[in-house]
């Protein structure tokens, strides 16, 4: 086939990027090949439209034009994830949506303590230990590897242990240059003491006991990346950082990335993508505490299903596909060389077990972290996002399930939808006579688009003003020039464009409504289903735990009034932020409390939805504001029976 | 550093290689970067002055002229390996020595018998079993590997099973391409029955029964590297190749090597050069039995201790100076990704054990397969070589030494000496009335030089004929034109000029015979402080079992002419050729045997020659054709009293 000179030219550059590609290449796969960024937050399914491009010049062949309007077409955008070179072509980039970090994790740095009764010589898998060796002679020519298993039996009490090729090519240097006085750095399975222990480090010389021995928890969430770096002597966690994932570029959502993981080399660029990520977290975390990566000696790492596949390598595909089946729910140990973590080669990485495609390990440790595996009453653990996950139980049962709410929450579907970054609307109250709305802008700033704690709250107010009725409708009556028939129906103007960041009107659609009420609807179905399948009143939970860090960010009355949340009082609900990397962080550790997610992973029923008639019904129940059945939301109730 | 340009002709090429180097490169590295193969038998030390090559134009300086004559030096030759680039540079690079193969192995294929009573159920650590799964369903959304390992324990018994990332990463394709059945490739340590079985493949369907099921089992040799490819199922050796160890480019003998090793990057190289030995035996022996080497799940190697260090990428400095220590005797079972041998990357590669510094896994396989370790009565094994390994014990005891014998019997530090190739002589008559030597040639071409069979040959028929005196002069008195003054002292003609290759005449020099009475001393030296040690007669020995493939081409009679075996019987003496080879065969096939060379490992006492004073007198008792001590050869003693 025939070559074909591809030129990106882009605001920031002088000269445009070329390549050369054959005919029937996607313009997406030709700009990754001439270095040129464009963000697929759909993971290249045409659905976003946030790849658009300009054709200046040339011939492609457009597969999808969802997204662009006839006028776009006109002006020759395309959609790079669905554009087909057949020719030379000159293509312009619009500048590309950039990430901003939210500081979410210095707002909480202070908040960790150490599980009480932290007891390091008891609790960690990882031991440091002094031993003295006699240099060998003339008349002992015991082997270096020997030599220091003799030392590790007599002075350690291990009967067993084994070395990767890689460390026993070191030992002889390290031996000699501390002298035959050296510090072992071990692995043990306290689980089955038969095992052998691992040698995951040698150093010469006896370290300092003062001296930190460095873990990590992680937490990969679809969204943002956690990294704690932890002293696993003192139990103490040294620095918190956090940062989106790498992955965001190429899919906002689960099922967009492993869509865009299961094309050719796609899998391979999301698991660089996640290492980078966390890599660079590493990096940051060693910098502010003065340690060297390679220091870090054992990793534990929470997330959801598809996260833990995608940063293994592991086909993700199945997950997508009905019957919906993982790769792998319990991982096991493996060495940070392997996975690919810049931490010490050999160090030990321990992903946390899930129980299924949609409830994985960030929901285990999340229900460690809560305590709901323990509790004495029946009590409510969720996980807001893109998929709400939900755990119902006590210390005798658990049960789960996940409903796909979409990321309408998370700013996706939702055309002034953004995520919770600078120039986000947080929150939004208003005035029921005028129809005039406030608003707290994140970062304080010109507004551009609503973030997900901004829309329950937009949707709440719109409700109890009358602005929507009960089934989402926009009031057209209501005597207010912000509400209108716009181009996408009937919407409400939350900011006029006079007084935003980019001069556009900022606006909610009856479409973006439905998307929202379809997202709560979702989610409060699935607190339905679980409470019948095991016959209990949702009423009967007495705490309603949240974790995820988009919950702590929720009104608890707007959630309410919405009917997100079911009608309790507020005291039962507990925000409990990034429960799943303090559940890694509490199981890096403690084998015990690492074995109790193990437990709670074999002990959790998962309730697959999607094979379950009622929740249909239940969900429909749900496309009201609050609910059909008003009786279910009593405040709601009360509220409109006052005014 | 300013940068020259230095150029490499040579012969057949048309164009010079050219490289930029700066000040102070070593010529051989500038060669290396050029690409231009320069040999270095001795390691690089500019010992052996074979990789001299002649600098055309241009400066460098040298740091060693040895090996050179002044009208070589005039003549522009320098030593690669000793001289450093100061400008702009052409050199000509002569012929090579090439290195062409004797076909040992194809001599010897038919011999080898499976070992009576092999059972594979029984004696195999890898199994290859049928499993049928359950597909998964919305009711039994089990993952993959639950769902493999479920089948493991319910269909195999396998109570236990991990798998690497690798191996996880393909199970769910292979899962589906095999519509749940599959058969599975495990390795068991049978033991530690508690230790989990380790999965080492998934082959999607099931395997049909008269499939092989491959393992190797490989030599190194300082010399040459032997592969046999081995159905673990029949147990019948199904290919045997042999080929010269690629580091012999860099180092003739094992100290070359490890000094070589040693140095910046050479570790790695030598490291690459072996792997490329093996793997292109591994890719012929499939070849030929139309097998993939992907399909090889196991591998057992023997070797002397340097060679498996230089595999495994072990420093090996240790070995070479006092005390003489090894990195690791035992190395545990690795995965050949980790190895980097080219068979299926998770098959299991088992180095045998070695008992020092310079008694290795050669010996140990060697001392199994020669059966000396179940032997009642006493008995002397030995591998001639360039380290003189020698082994006496029974079924009770085992003691064992090496002597640096050097490579004299190898060719090297002999000036006609070569190895076993096209060429060589390697057997000679001499007529005691005229001095008239006869010969036999190997590949029956003009010769090109002596081999060490031919070397004993011709000490032997020199000594006996009067040639030499008992002290190894030569005797110039004798009546023939070929005794003469050379240029190394007092030499024999063995072929004249017209005659040979090179049209050179082949000679042996005082010189020449020294050094080969230096390397029959030392082991023969060996064996008398073996037998002092335990307090038992040479003569006590009931066998006297000769491994190695230098071994099988000595003439007894001649060896013992010269003193280099002790005089017994013929009949006592047997030779067994590869025997480590044959060793690791065993090891391969059954796990019995395996444990057995751990055991011939754990209970030989090594004696350290150069540690032990009664070795230096009895190397000088031993100078002497064939020792001072007559009543120890009393053959030798009644061939003089005849004549």
């Amino acid at each position: 086939m025939a070559d074909h000179k591809v030129s990106f030219a882009r605001e920031d550059a002088e000269a445009p990027f070329t390549v050369d590609v054959p005919t029937g290449t996607l313009l997406a796969d030709a700009a990754r090949q001439a270095g040129v960024e464009i963000g697929q937050p759909c993971g290249g399914q045409g659905r976003c439209g946030r790849c658009a491009v300009q054709v200046k010049q040339g011939t492609i062949r457009r597969r999808s034009t969802l997204r662009l309007s006839a006028e776009d077409v006109e002006q020759g955008y395309a959609l790079a994830c669905q554009s087909i070179v057949e020719g030379d072509v000159a293509v312009y980039v619009p500048p590309q949506e950039k990430i901003e970090r939210r500081l979410t994790t210095d707002r909480t740095a202070a908040e960790v303590t150490v599980p009480v009764g932290y007891d390091y010589a008891s609790s960690q898998t990882i031991r440091r230990i002094h031993l003295s060796l006699t240099p060998p002679s003339m008349d002992d020519q015991t082997d270096d590897w020997s030599r220091l298993q003799i030392a590790l039996r007599l002075q350690a009490k291990v009967s067993r242990s084994q070395a990767s090729l890689q460390v026993l090519q070191k030992i002889g240097a390290i031996l000699r240059q501390g002298e035959w006085q050296v510090t072992a750095i071990l692995e043990t399975n306290p689980q089955v003491p038969e095992d052998p222990d691992r040698l995951v480090d040698l150093l010469p010389g006896h370290v300092d006991e003062s001296t930190p021995l460095w873990g990590i928890a992680v937490d990969i969430g679809t969204t943002t990346v956690t990294l704690w770096l932890v002293d696993l002597i003192s139990g103490r966690v040294r620095a918190q950082v956090a940062e989106y994932n790498g992955q965001i570029a190429r899919g906002e959502d689960v099922i967009s990335r492993i869509i865009f993981a299961s094309k050719n080399g796609g899998g391979q660029e999301m698991r660089q993508r996640v290492l980078d990520s966390i890599n660079s977290l590493l990096e940051l975390a060693c910098k502010r505490v003065k340690a060297n990566p390679q220091e870090v000696v054992k990793a534990t790492v929470a997330g959801n299903s598809t996260m833990i596949h995608l940063l293994l390598g592991l086909p993700a595909a199945s997950i997508r596909l009905s019957p919906f089946i993982t790769a792998v729910n319990h991982p096991p140990l493996m060495a940070a060389r392997e996975v690919g973590l810049n931490i010490n080669p050999e160090g030990s990485v321990d992903c946390l077990p899930g129980v299924a495609s949609y409830v994985g390990a960030d929901i285990t440790a999340g229900v460690l972290s809560s305590g709901l595996d323990q509790a004495e009453q029946i009590m409510l653990f969720l996980d807001v996002g893109t998929n709400g996950e939900t755990v119902l139980g006590n210390r005798d049962w658990l049960v789960t399930c996940a409903c796909s709410a979409g990321p309408a929450f998370e700013g996706a579907g939702v055309v002034n939808g953004m995520r919770a970054t600078t120039g986000a609307i947080e929150e939004v109250w208003i005035n029921s006579d005028t129809f005039e709305p406030t608003f707290r802008v994140i970062g304080g700033s010109k507004p551009k688009g609503i973030c997900g704690s901004g829309l329950i709250s937009l949707l709440a107010e719109m409700f109890l003003t009358g602005l929507l009725d009960k089934a989402g409708n926009v009031n057209l009556s209501s005597k207010t020039d912000r509400v209108r028939e716009g181009e996408h129906g009937p919407e409400y103007v939350v900011v006029w464009g006079k007084d935003t960041e980019n001069g556009q009107d900022i606006v909610i659609s009856h479409v973006d409504v439905d998307n929202l009420l379809r997202a709560k609807a979702a989610i409060y179905a699935g607190f339905t289903v679980l409470a019948d399948q095991v016959g209990v009143a949702l009423e009967d939970a007495t705490k309603v735990l949240i974790g995820g860090s988009f919950g702590k960010y929720i009104n608890v009355e707007k959630a309410i009034q919405i009917g997100l949340l079911p009608d309790m009082p507020w005291d039962r609900f507990e925000f409990l932020g990034n429960t799943a990397v303090r559940g890694a962080y509490r199981a890096l550790l403690d084998w015990q409390t690492r074995d109790r997610i193990k437990q709670i992973a074999e002990r959790m029923t998962y309730i697959e939805l999607s094979a379950d008639n009622t929740f249909y019904e239940a969900f429909m129940s749900a496309m009201f504001l609050p609910h059909t059945d008003a009786n279910k939301f009593p405040s709601v109730e009360a509220f409109f029976s006052k005014a």
